[in-house]
This record gives C-alpha cells, structure tokens and sequence, in this order.
C-alpha cells in the first residue's frame, strides 16, 4: 500500500509514487514493435534496421505551457502531438518513419494517469505509422517536458531536401494551412466554437502520404510548415537562393477560418500565412510536371531571393521563433 | 542595438535579446561534420550513414538542479557530460558514436554565454568520439533542460547485451567507480579537496576503448554504470536469468576515496557499490578468456538470481532512481 493509497482518501496516484521503472513497464506492457526494431527498449541502446545504410534523423522538445497546456490538451493528444511533429519532419524529407525515443520530464508530484496518457498517445500514434517506440528516458522535471527523436528511411529513395528549389518550379502546398493557429486563438479566446479547429490545434494530422507521393513525383525541394507557411517557404527560398511569388487568389482558405475570423476580429491570412503547427507539407516541383494528389499550386519560383504575396512582402512576423513574447 | 546593450550598463545578453536562429547559428559556425554524416544540420532532418544496415541508439534526458548544477560545474562541462553519459549507452553495446542530436531547453533569461558553452561542450565531445552533432531544437523552458540522442555503428558485429550474461561467466568493471558517488558528497559537504573528484562529478570520462576490445574479446553481456554498480549488475542478472557473487577483496578502492569517506565520516563502499554517474562499465565474460586491457574481475556469475557481496545482499538502495528524494 502506498502512503497515498488510504482507504476513503481518492487521492490520485503520482509518478513519484509509482517510481520511475514501473512507470516506464507501464509505458511499454503489451506493445508490439515492428520489423525495424532488432532490439527494443530494455538494453543500454536499442538496434533498428537501417535497411539502405542511411538513418534520416530529427529531434523535436515540447514544454508544458509553451506547446502545449494539460487544461486544453488531454495527455494523450500531448503524446499524438509530440510524434506528428517528429514524424513530419522525417516525412518532409521523403522518408517514413521507422522509430521513435521518447525522453519524458516530470513533476514527481504528476498524476501517473498523465505520463501514462502521454505514453499511450505516443505509443499509439507511432504505432499507427508502422513505427516502433524502441527508447527513452524518464526524469524528475519542474515542468512537463518531452523530447521526442525519430528515425526515418529512404528507402534507397534520394531526400528531398531544402536546397533543391530551382527558378521556374511550382510552389505547392498539402494539408491545411491555419487551422492551428486560429484553433490557439479561440482557445485563448475561451471560445469553444468551431470544435475542429481547436482539435486541429491540440493534434495536427500531417498528410504524410502526401509528403511521400511528392518524393516520389520528383519535388525538387520539401519542407514540413511548422514555422508558418512564409517562414518555411524563406527557409526554401535561402537554402536554395531563390525567391517566390505566391497569389492569394491560389491558396484555399476553409469557411470556418474565415467565420472564426469574423467573429475574433482578426485577420484569417494572418493565420494562413504565419501559422505553423498544422504540419502541413511545402514544396516546390518542376514545372509540367502534375502535382501529385493532395497537393495544390500556389506560386511559383524565381530567380532573386522573397517570398511575395500578390507581388508585396507580407508585413509583420513570417512566424514563431523560440523566445518570442 | 540591444534592449541591455546600453553603454555603461554591461548586462550579459540573453538567449531572449539573441533569439533562437543566432544561438544555432553561433553552435554550428565553424563546427566540421565527420564522413558519416551525410547531411548536417540545417534541414528538416538529417541523414546519417549507418554502414552495416543497422543503427543503434539511445536517448537521455539532463535536468538543471537534477543532473547538474550551474554552480558547480561550468555550461561547458555540463555539454561534455551529456554527450559522454549518451555515447556510453551505445558503447556498452560495443558501438561507435556517430551521430549526436541535442534538444535544449533553457529559460529566456539565460545569458547567451550558457546556451554557447553548453553547445561547446557537446561539440567538443562529438569531435573527440568522431561524431557529428546532426540536428536539434532550442525552445523556452522554465529551467535548463538537455536532451542528447545519440547514434551508432557496429560495423557488423554483433550487439553485447545485458541478456548474454551466462553461469560461469567471470564479472570484470572498466572504469572507475564511485568517483563521481564521492564527488557530489564532497560538492554537498562545500568541501575543495580532491579536486579530481569534484571533477569525476562534472563530467565523466568513461572508458570507451574498453567497452569496444570488451565487445571484440567476446563479452557475453555489458552494460554502462549509471545507476550504480550492484543496481546495473542487477540489470544483467535480470535480463540473463542468474545470479553473480562479487568479493570486495577485488575491487580496487583509491586512496583518494578512502580517504575522503574518512573525512566525511562516511562508508566509502557505499559510494563504490552503489553510485552511478562514473559511466564505467560492468560485463562478463566466459571463463578462461583473458580479461582485456582496463578490465578488473571483480566476481562470478552462477545460477539463480540476485547480487551478493561477499556472500551477502548488500543492505539499503541499490542505485538511483528518478524521483527519489
């Protein structure tokens, strides 16, 4: 019996109460690993196939309170969120998702229900990509912390990279674009209104297919938008020297987006244009070349360097930076 | 000009004034990647080489306050602690770094000089291990938070596990142990003798060259020590199925430390048994293979289960927990 564990006194159970090794047997009882894994959790370091000799590999943090709140979020959309990111980032570069390592700080005084959440959303959501949960680490923290690293194959395939953009290629966009920004700003506005876009802000659904058909078509350049849709088209535009003019009139904005607008005062394109987090795919293709499904023109590529909305740079921020107020 | 870049006011910039992209800029600048890595940071992923068709990995999570003290060790230390504690973790597989990932949270009022050092630490590492330091996150956290992941290569051979251990196997360490036990106990005590034990604490050096030949001789189980020698043999002996007697005649205590638990009036067997964070290593090996370079028979491993020294089970905590007092 534990001290907490009095009858007639339902005090929830803590992670400092359960101890870090049985929280982890919790995180990992009764899950399955795929082929990739050769060696799963348990050992010093675990072993994954790397099956064409190269690993694509991203890391991405989330802090309580800055990405994500436990009063909007359940633990277990905190989890999904956590692996679509990292998933997003393998997948912009052509590659699927092979494993996942998952460091998790704590508050020791956190209800285990919360870290067992947290694990289940991961767990679930890296299962539900054919990937395995293969490692991690379980720490005391003053505020919830997750730090999530993915592995990625090619396949044999290149990787699309940033870099490859050239004059004369289409921009093109998949998945939605503002629907997590504007879903923060209802929450922030205790709106409860429009329910799929304050889902869309607490688990963003990348269009991985999307991203890997376009791999496949031959895309010269490739990025997740988890900045904004101008920053991350300028990290395109500078990582390949050339500049992008991009029309309004091209980009597809949901009725929602706009009534939520109307009714929050504010500006949608601010959303669409600046608004990363919904993990949508950027990318640029050789012109004549059909976009592959899920994707939709929006500009096109040109010599110089900018990115420009109806032949004007967008004023104000081009997105989230780290450290901002 | 900054907001405390005033001229007769020197107050240390933060990572707030700089922001996100220079404090990673200012980490990669100048910084070379080895061969392996086959795209560096800068993408929405990186790609490294994983020659044998397989990757090992492993993830640990360092806490301010928790794992380390800005007080008593320098930013710089601390990175070097993080990279050395992960490349452990792939060495005690018989593993070679390749590949470092860092994911660092820090409050926006750390001086820019913290986030600097402590990304010099891990650079430095990286490069004396081989390694390339492939990507990373930076966001706001209410304390410093790190993250390493880190990568390796067998180069086809096979991995060492915890579950080979086997009845008659002789149980050697490479290392040494409690140093870094005693060095906290002499930090905690505001004691400044033994200057080479406050510095086991700050940054462990373990000896990966041994855990390599370890692996090349044949070991039939390994493991790093981070949670302290009796709690990581357990490790084994629960993966492996056995038991293992160990004789403190065998186990070679400094002077150093004797003589430092004389002062702090304290058993210094505690220290040798018991603690983590030197990073050595433990592992066993069938009998009648000569014990290579670095490598101390300290015992022997026999059917049944549990760790006893000198015939008994050692009393109190075996080893560190997360979210133990």
């Amino acid at each position: 019996m534990t001290p907490t564990d009095t009858p007639g006194s339902p005090v929830p159970r803590t992670v400092a109460d359960v101890g870090e090794f049985a929280v982890i047997d919790r995180a990992v009882e009764g899950r399955v690993q795929p082929p990739t894994t050769l060696l799963g959790p348990g050992d010093d370091a675990a072993l994954v196939r790397a099956g064409d000799g190269r690993v694509v590999v991203s890391t991405d943090m989330l802090v309580q309170g800055r990405h994500f709140r436990l009063d909007w979020s359940s633990p277990r959309e905190v989890g999904r969120k956590a692996v679509a990111q990292n998933a997003a980032d393998v997948a912009a570069m052509g590659a699927r998702p092979t494993a996942f390592l998952v460091s998790l700080g704590l508050p020791p005084d956190t209800p285990v229900e919360v870290a067992d959440g947290i694990s289940a959303g991961i767990w679930d959501s890296a299962e539900e990509l054919g990937a395995g949960v293969v490692g991690g680490d379980l720490v005391q923290a003053d505020s919830v912390v997750i730090s999530v690293t993915v592995l990625g194959d090619l396949a044999g395939q290149r990787a699309v990279l940033r870099s490859g953009a050239q004059a004369g290629d289409v921009v093109a966009v998949a998945g939605t674009l503002g629907a997590s920004a504007c879903g923060l700003a209802l929450f922030l506005a205790e709106s409860t209104r429009f329910p799929g876009l304050l889902a869309a802000h607490r688990v963003p659904h990348p269009p991985y297919a999307a991203a890997w058909t376009a791999a496949e078509a031959g895309a010269h350049s490739m990025t997740d938008i988890s900045d904004g849709l101008l920053a991350d088209l300028g990290h395109i535009g500078a990582a390949s020297g050339v500049g992008m003019a991009l029309a309004r009139d091209d980009i597809a904005v949901s009725p929602d987006l706009v009534s939520a607008a109307a009714i929050l005062g504010t500006d949608y394109w601010e959303w669409v244009l600046t608004g990363g987090e919904d993990h949508g795919f950027a990318a640029t293709f050789p012109s004549g070349v059909p976009l592959p499904e899920g994707w939709v023109r929006i500009g096109t590529v040109h010599d110089g360097t900018g990115i420009t909305v109806d032949g004007r740079r967008w004023p104000g921020a081009s997105g989230w930076q780290s450290f901002s107020v």
